[in-house]
């Protein structure tokens, strides 16, 4: 028997209920315990909606938002990939690639076809909503990584060049953000040797 | 020296990082770890995307998608407060009051009006997105005690009639949606004694 819209609805929402296990490498603010895809998610939504001021050009802040609570699904089935993984990354897409064709298949088409539209969306890097989204998606682990000390970074012997590199295109969605991050997150904790300064 | 606005948003952001400690009594869908206000946020602002459709009346999405992002933000100070805790009800309001000045008065000044207007609005449930949003909070846990086979249901010894009187209003967000939750996640878990029928 065919699965009704409401069946195949609910049928993504318990699948999506996974993402709560998906780990990532950033401590929260109490410096114990790491932080999953889905409570990463919920805080950039909050921030975009608060932030969207910042924008380097106008966004549509619901858009935004769902391309952000939605982004990491992916990982579900391929991973968390810790931003300075070199290896982990080479083989990244092809895994999200086949994620995001079984996830956002399990929705009615129209709906399913829309969210993955809106992840390639984010992927490509293109629109002012997915450059703000990659935005917040840089700042927030930097606002946490700074908030307990450079805990992930000095466990992790982080150099200040990787984390320049991985946010190269942070400022293209905006540089307001981009430049309280790298003078409130970053540069003190390159001044006390949290980031090795190379 | 006065807070820049910015200072002020950072400040609100690592606060509500707290969030992701506020745990509820529903279980994920692994039936092990019970779920956090943050994880519980992120999904049903997922869902309200997705199931929009079937409010009873227009909705706002973005509005409703906010109100639910931040209506548990109370709970930071006030704690969850179980839906069957009689006691914990009583005083409820008033814990979550102190919590919604202090924690929304952390931000700009027009900025926390207007997150505090809206959990005010969430808290009135007047208005066509508050109802669905009381929905979404609603029938989601209901989803995941369906999804555990009614585990948090049978540890608590919750009857039908106090899961009925719960979700009294469910159905002005959505009539659709309430049936759904009826028939799919209630009635077969009366039926397997999960849910002691009274």
């Amino acid at each position: 028997m065919e699965k009704s819209r409401l069946e195949q609805q609910f049928d993504f929402f318990r699948e999506i209920d996974k993402e709560k296990f998906i780990g990532r490498q950033t401590y929260l603010t109490d410096a114990q315990r790491k932080e999953n895809d889905a409570e990463h998610a919920w805080h950039m939504a909050i921030m975009t909606i608060l932030l969207s001021e910042y924008a380097n050009e106008q966004i549509d802040v619901l858009k935004t938002v769902t391309m952000l609570l939605i982004h990491d699904l992916v990982e579900i089935d391929a991973g968390d990939t810790y931003a300075y993984d070199v290896e982990g990354n080479q083989t990244k897409r092809q895994r999200e690639v086949a994620a995001a064709d079984r996830i956002f298949g399990l929705l009615p088409e129209d709906q399913g076809e829309k969210m993955r539209a809106l992840w390639d969306e984010f992927e490509a890097w293109e629109t002012p909503e997915a450059r703000f989204a990659h935005t917040m998606d840089c700042i927030q682990p930097l606002m946490l990584n700074a908030a307990t000390d450079g805990k992930s970074w000095v466990e992790h012997g982080v150099h200040l060049s990787q984390v320049l590199g991985r946010n190269q295109n942070t400022a293209s969605g905006s540089k307001t953000l981009w430049e309280h991050a790298y003078n409130d997150f970053i540069a003190p904790n390159v001044e006390k040797g949290r980031l090795k300064n190379d």
